[in-house]
Order: structure tokens, then sequence, then C-alpha cells
């Protein structure tokens, strides 16, 4: 098994919906995928929680799978998140992503139960020995309801081999510098809150995992082309250019936020699926105003 | 719509599976609720957090649900909860209950993102405009990663018609204060949370909602029986006999400790599902320990 | 050493100030203990959290704890706080008032750093090695910003010799049930946390440490009365009809509500010290109007 | 009024006791100081939480600030920290503070109870009217227990004159980001989390407030000047190259660990005041350990 140099910026994708929610829209998907590679992203991670994976049937996860990697056609990896419920569900999509051709599968261990340690690592070692790809674990306890302490994270990353990437979402730049000392800089990180991302890449984070180059990938490059130039005064200025938008998509929730905004660049991305709502007018145009400011 | 009296002790049933975890074993769900019933528990729940309904495929969810109802054969109410990750899942789920004869529905707002509060209000108005039940609204932010406060509790029992019932797990004793007070002890509410059974009812929940009867249905119904004889000091000493159990299965996880303490009366539960574990050996002989010393 | 009967309801009084804040006003403090005697309380508790010991320089201390325990006059017992930020402030506090005549001192770990569990049980070893008196042990996280849990204080009890009582303001109640588990019934606990009054009864607490006496005696003693008599019916009744005041005077600041609702009965208190505010006129009128439903 | 240019790093003071804790040492506070001022800091700020403030009298305490502002004799700016528990004693510290020659005081709204936020506008505002001097606001809810918010501590800045600096303490970076973007960048912020300076810097702290100088001032000039010389990685390696220690003399307690850590190096400190406890045996060698592997 040889892991990819998963690096930079790693666009998530958006799942589209027909106007009633119902039905996919895969050609609106094909579209943004090409958007976010020809913007130059270096990686598309799709179903992960932007593409509200968590809300989609068995077969319309397995056609969202299949369709984004075919239509990345390996311009770039694809990581594709194959968290579930249960472990057998989880070890299904990853078998399913692993055969339709994926670079790298992402699990959080979500869960109904708040799970034990010794679960959560036999839930990564189920999952590990039953493919052939490298795994990136994903700790996002907001969303999980699970935290991974980095000492957990660090045994898992030994115990299941094809454990070799880490997303760390808490937002806790503490987590980071403990995975970085106690790994002794052999543990690749990557970064997953937006608001972090200056930071973590300060910190070191090898990626940012993010939604945001959706809407504005031009900056989200610029800042990891500064830190990669070491220039730190021009990381921080792109920074606080793109903070506001940044805050303002994770605490609007990203499916509501990114659809609502694609939609305002003429790519009809739909709605997220009930219970979550629709941006509304308001928000709406608080949004275009934080974009206009950055275009 | 007349809703029928709940109150005192509601018994949440467990899902038995086989033993290699993969197919359901209604023999066994037979056997557990006729136990509940004949040993006087005043309502049976099933496919709550203990009934592992999150980890069910639709059609296993749609089988447990049909025959649980038909094995009660309204001999008690049947409350069956039918929360799910999307509003349409949860829909589908509450008009199929109806359609089978459930008395009551359960909604916990489970979501993987977090709610906003008008979302989770539009999400109760879709499922009460749905059916024809009344609703126990359900606030357990430790599963559902959603927290309603008291106020948006009221909201939407004022809001939502057939929402008629709170059942409340945060075991945050203020919160039931609240309820009775803003409530005007208009608010029927109920404790999910075991360890505070004695003090929700001397707060004046109408009942409590537990697997606990699976295993000491005995004690369950008598600290009931003490409160409604208005007997605090022996409602105080049953509380604390059934303390260390209480706490017990609320630590070690309903479903693996109490498929794990009907195993050891002869009911072949099976396990939970993975990635919930089994209890180990050392945690089933403390649960016969404190089994043991109640009996 | 005898320890004396601690129970009941345990009167925490004020330390009223003359109109510009900086004078002691010891008339005015002993008309309110006179108050809280004649109302009936089991206690007096002067230089707690209400009492502003905090924010007393040494001499004024002095004299409030010598005033106070001769105006008392072994009426009733006297249980004052001697906590101080060091450990030889603290011992000096307590053998003051164990030279001039207190029956119990409360002990709360009030520091500015963060303390370990060896640097509490040598502070609690400290001051219970320097007096003759049982120690009232107070954990309070809100305010002295040190957390004891359930097996510290045991441990603490265990070790001391004259800690012999617990004041668990916390307002979590799992953390009493720990106490009488793990204690086996042997650790008399009390409640310190208003809204809590009813159920910190019926899980077994011996008193209720409060301030509310200043204002509304009568009910806070039926309400102990009701549990003495077994009538849960009428402690939950009298425990509703005095919460909304409880939550009012929690929620304002003891030292502010206290003065304020005191002044409203003709009792010159004067006002709490800066940083502290006194209530202003909206909050002043809310709690009469709560004061008037009662009366 | 001018403020002085506070930047870079600031470096604070413990106060030596004697052996038995009673008296104060001012010869070994005297060479503490030259020490740090030798090594490079950018200033001295005297009776901080490292300085243990809140453990002195107030004759001690104006001793040290006499002392302290005398011996730096203006070789670097001196910055006194001088809250108190009441508004009327930090007053009267911050104009002893003035009188003696400081060039900025410092500001924690230190409290026994709770602050609502105009009681810690009103606290700011009295002390800015009662001297001439700059303020450094200073928020740290881990010590004082009060929280203060970004858009609080910008009301703050706004309304008194001379609250000219922020000292952020919490860790979350988040608050700087907030602080530079409501405060449109004209807010200094300085950064009091030893673990995140490195993040502090890259969001723009101007300075670093830390007693680690004491034990290692030539990393942390060194962090500070790869930062001023726009070295990203640099800083980088240099942080993370510190980290140990600053983890360590975060997780043991500023007073015990800074003063264990000059009696190795042969400046005899003393040890804190109980209940804080000196470092044992075993933190000793561990902190001789970390500091060895940085000489």
């Amino acid at each position: 098994m040889s892991t990819p140099d998963i690096h930079g910026i790693i666009g998530y994708t958006i799942t589209p919906f027909s106007v009633d929610g119902e039905q996919l829209d895969l050609e609106a998907l094909g579209l943004s995928i090409d958007r976010l590679i020809d913007s130059g992203v270096h990686a598309i991670a799709p179903l992960g929680s932007t593409g509200e994976g968590a809300y989609l049937s068995d077969s319309e996860w397995d056609r969202v799978c299949e369709f984004s990697i075919q239509h990345v056609a390996q311009r770039v990896p694809t990581i594709v998140s194959v968290s579930d419920l249960t472990t057998a569900k989880a070890v299904r999509r990853a078998r399913y992503a692993q055969a339709r051709g994926a670079d790298v599968v992402m699990v959080l261990p979500a869960s109904y139960w708040k799970l034990s340690e010794s679960e959560i690592l036999a839930h990564y070692q189920a999952i590990g020995s039953s493919i052939d790809l490298p795994i990136m674990l994903y700790n996002n306890p907001a969303t999980s309801g699970t935290d991974m302490s980095p000492e957990l994270i660090l045994r898992i990353f030994n115990a299941v081999e094809n454990v070799t990437m880490v997303k760390e979402s808490t937002g806790d730049i503490q987590r980071m510098h403990r995975l970085q000392l106690l790994g002794e800089g052999q543990v690749p990180f990557y970064n997953g809150c937006n608001p972090l991302a200056l930071e973590a890449f300060a910190a070191g984070a090898k990626g940012w995992c993010t939604a945001a180059p959706n809407l504005i990938a031009e900056l989200n490059l610029a800042l990891y082309a500064a830190v990669q130039a070491n220039d730190l005064q021009q990381a921080r200025a792109l920074f606080y250019r793109q903070l506001p938008l940044l805050d303002f998509i994770l605490k609007g929730g990203l499916p509501a936020t990114i659809k609502a905004g694609l939609r305002s660049t003429g790519l009809k991305a739909g709605n997220p699926r009930l219970p979550v709502s629709a941006l509304d007018d308001g928000a709406c145009k608080q949004l275009q105003g934080l974009l206009d400011a950055l275009s």
C-alpha cells in the first residue's frame, strides 16, 4: 500500500439535490468538482460533513461515491468519507469506495452511543483490515459526539497499519501540538477547523480540509502558498482577509452556506436536506456581501 | 386525538440479535416484552436508545416496530421512538408506527449537524402534522448532540398540537423546575436519566422512562409506588438501594449492560451491534454482583 | 471535641455597611441576626459568601466575627466561614473564631491558583490541626475556582479528624448520591444550592445552608418541616412556591439581592462592596413583586 | 498620557520568600530582575500571577511594588499588576504604583462573586479615572473566575480612555481573531498563554507575557526575533523546542515551577506560599531534565 502525498488544500464537495430535495443532481456535482479542480485544489473529498453523507440512503451514497471518483478521474487524489453508524456499514462503504477507485478513505467514529477507547480502536481495526487503502482518521466531536484525545489517536495510528493521516477538527491547537510532540513529528496532521487555518499551518499542519474552496479557492490556495514560501506576514494578511467568510460558513453550517454561495454563482446546488434548512434571505445577502468584499 | 394517560414506569425494550449480530431475534424480543408487562410496567417503549433503533436498517426497524406493537397487544400503551437523521425519514417512521397501532411516538431531534431552534421546531411540526398520535418530545443532548432549553421545549409544546409530553434526559433537575414553573404545571414531564429517578419524582415527574425494569422491575415499581403513597423516606431508601445498579447501566451503556443482564437470567438477548461492544467478563461479574445484592 | 447537631435551616448573614460602603454597621447586623433567630432558623452562619467575607479587611473580619458570635449568644450554634487565600491566613481566622466562641468553622479552599488534591488536603490538615472545633468542608467551585470531587471530599473527611460535615454547593445532585453511597451513609451533607433545596432533602441532606431566611424564613422552615414529616407532596408544593425567589437571589447575587430585600423591610443593610453593584431599580421592583406574591 | 511601546517578551517576576515563607527576600527579587533585563526582555511585570500578588499582605505588596520599580530603574518599562478583590483596593494599588513610577498597570477583574458586564466596566472605569497611566486589561478566567468576551473587552477598550492594551490568557486563539477583526486592527493584544506563543504571534500578538524568561529567556527571545524576521519555519522550530518546558510550567503552576527552576540555577527564590506547594522531588528532576535538554 502506497500512501499518496496528501497535502495543501483538500476541497470538500457538496451533494446537490433537486429542488424538492429528493433526487440527486449528479450533473451539478460534476460541475462543482470541475470548478474545484480547475481552481487548483490538491485533493477532492466527497461525502464528508459538507456532502451530507449522513443524510443519504445507501443507494444514494453509492451513486455519489462512484460518480465522484469517476469524475475526478485521478486529476487529483480522491478522499472518500466512509463513516457510518455501525462498523458493518462503515466497512461496506470503505470496501465500496476502494472498489470504485478511491485513493484514501476518511473515517469519523460516528455513533449514537458514546464509544469507549477500545470500541473506537476496534472500529478502526475492523475497517483497516477490510481494505488496502490508507485511512485518514477524523476527529470531530461536534458532529460525531465522540472526542478522541491525541493519546488515543496515536494509539490507533500505531496499532492500525493503514491509518496514516489524522484530520483534527476540534479547533484546539494544543491537540496538534501534542500530535507533533508525542508523534515525534512523524504523524501527518490536517486541519478541519476553518477559522484555525493560519495557526494550524503555523503549527505544521500538512493540509487544510475545507469546503471553502467551493467559494474562495484562490484565497485558500494563496494562504497555503504563503506558508510554503515561509512568508508569515503574507499568510497572516491573507488569513484575516478570508476569516469573516470562514467564520460565516462555520456558523451558518457548511451545507447551507456553501450551497447558497454556489447558487449565487449560477451553480444549481439545491438545498440541504431537512431538518437542515436553506439559508434565509437575510443570511444570503450577508453571504453575498462577504463574497463581494473578497472579489 | 385522545392522549393515553402515560405515567409511572415506562419500560424500554432491547432489540435482540442473533449470535453473529446480523439477524433480529423476534422471539427473544417477545419474551422480553412479556417479562416487562408481567412485572407490572405501565407502558412499553420499543426502538429507543436501548433498542438500538439508530443501528437498524429501515426494514429491520419496521419489523421490530410492527412486532412490538402486535406483541404488546394493548396490554399497556406502546410508545415508539421514531427518530431518524432526516425529517423525511422520521416522518416515514412516525406514519409507519401509527399505521401499526402505536399509542404514542417519541421524537429526539437526532441530526448530524447542529440544528437551530427554528430547524428543530420545523422538524417537530413536520412530524406532528403527518400523524394523529400524541408525541413525546425527547431531549437528550448526550446522544443527539442537540440540546433543547426548557424555553424551546415549551415553544414547541405550544406550537405543535400533538406534542403533549416531554421526556427530559439531561439529568439537570433545574430543567424540570423550569418546565414546571414556565409551563404553569400544565406540561407533563418524564425523567429519562436513571440516577435522577428519586429527585425527578420529587420534582413532580409523571413517569420514569427506563430500561432498568428489564432487570429490576420490582424495585423500579416500588419506588414509584412509594412516591404515589407520599412516603419520601421509603422512596429514598428504595432509590439508594437500586442506585448502584442504575449508575452501572448508565456508565456501561444501556444496550450492553441490559443485554448482559438479561442473558444472565436465561433470555438470549445477543450482543449490541458493533462498534458498541458486549460487556467484558469483568463487567459481567460486576453486574452479576450488583444483581445478586438486590435479589 | 463534641460536634453540635447541625441540621435544618442554617441562616447566612449579610454584612451591613454604611451608606458610603466604608464602615461596618454592626447595629444592623445585630438586628438581622435577631430576625433570623426569632424566625426559627437552626443555626447562624456569618462571614460566608453572603457575608462578603472575601471583601473585608482583616480587622473588619475580626470585628464581624466577634460581634456575630457574641450577639448570637448561643441561642443557636454559630458556624463561621474562615476561608482565606493563604493557609496561614485561614488558620489565623479559624483560631480567632475558636477563641471568640464559634461552634463550627466552615472552610472553602479559596485560592488564586488552582490547587492539586494534595494541596487541598494539606490545607484542611493545617487548619484542622490548629483548632479543636468541628469543620464543615465547603465545596463551591463557582466562587472558589476549585472543585472537589466526592472522592476527594471523602478522603479529606477520613484524613482530618475534625472535618465532620460537608457543604455541597455545585447543584449537582449526583455529588450527594456519591457522598451517601461511598460514605455508607456516615457523612452528614448539607446543601448550599438554593434551587436544589427540595431534591437535596429528598436525597438525605441534613440541612440547607441559605441566605433566603433573611427574606422568607417561614417558607424555608416549612419546607424542612414537611420533609421531617415525610410529606413529599407538601414539600413539593412549598418548594415550587418559593422557587422563583430562590432563582432570583441566586441569579442576582446573594449580597445584592438579600441586602435589597432587607432594605425593603426597613432594615438598613447598605449596599454590597464594589465591584459588586447594588440591585438596580428594575430588579428591586421585580424582587418586591416576588416577595409580595409570597406574603 | 503617552503609552510606552510595550512589545516583545514581557518577563514576569516571582516574589521570593525566606525559607519559612514568611519574609520577603528583596535581594533575591533584585537578582531575578537583573537576570531578566540582562537577558534582553522588553519589559518587566511584577506582582502578576507568577508574583503571587494575591497572597501578599498590603504592606508586602507595597514593598514589592516600590522595590521592583526602583530596581528596574527604567532600563525597560515596568508593568505592575494591581488587581485586588474590591474596587477600592485595586484603586489604591493603582495609585500606589503610579506614585512609585510604574509605566503601565495591569488589571484582572478578580472577584469572589461573578461580575456582570456592567460591574466589570464600572471596575475599569473607577481604576482608569483614578490614575493617568495606561492600563493593560487582562482576561484570565482560569484564575479570576470572570471571563470577558472580545465584545466586552472592546466595549471597555472604547469606554475607558487609558485602557490601551489587552492581555488575553484564555488560550483560545479565536478570541485574538475577534479582537483583531472587531477592533479593525487597532487593539494591541498580548498573549498570556505560554503554549499558544507561536500561534498568537502568527495571529498578530504584539507581545508575549510570560514567566518563562526566568528560565529560558534566550529561546523566548529567539522565537520573537524569528517572528519579527518573518521566518515562520524558524519560529516553528524554536517553538516546538521550548514547548515541553512551557507545558510543564503551565501544568505545574508558575510560582512553584519557576521558583524551583531558579533555585537550580543558584538563585534562592524560596517556595510559594501555602496552600500552593513547592515542587516535589520527582517534578524537580523532571524540570531539570527539560532544562538540561534545552541548554
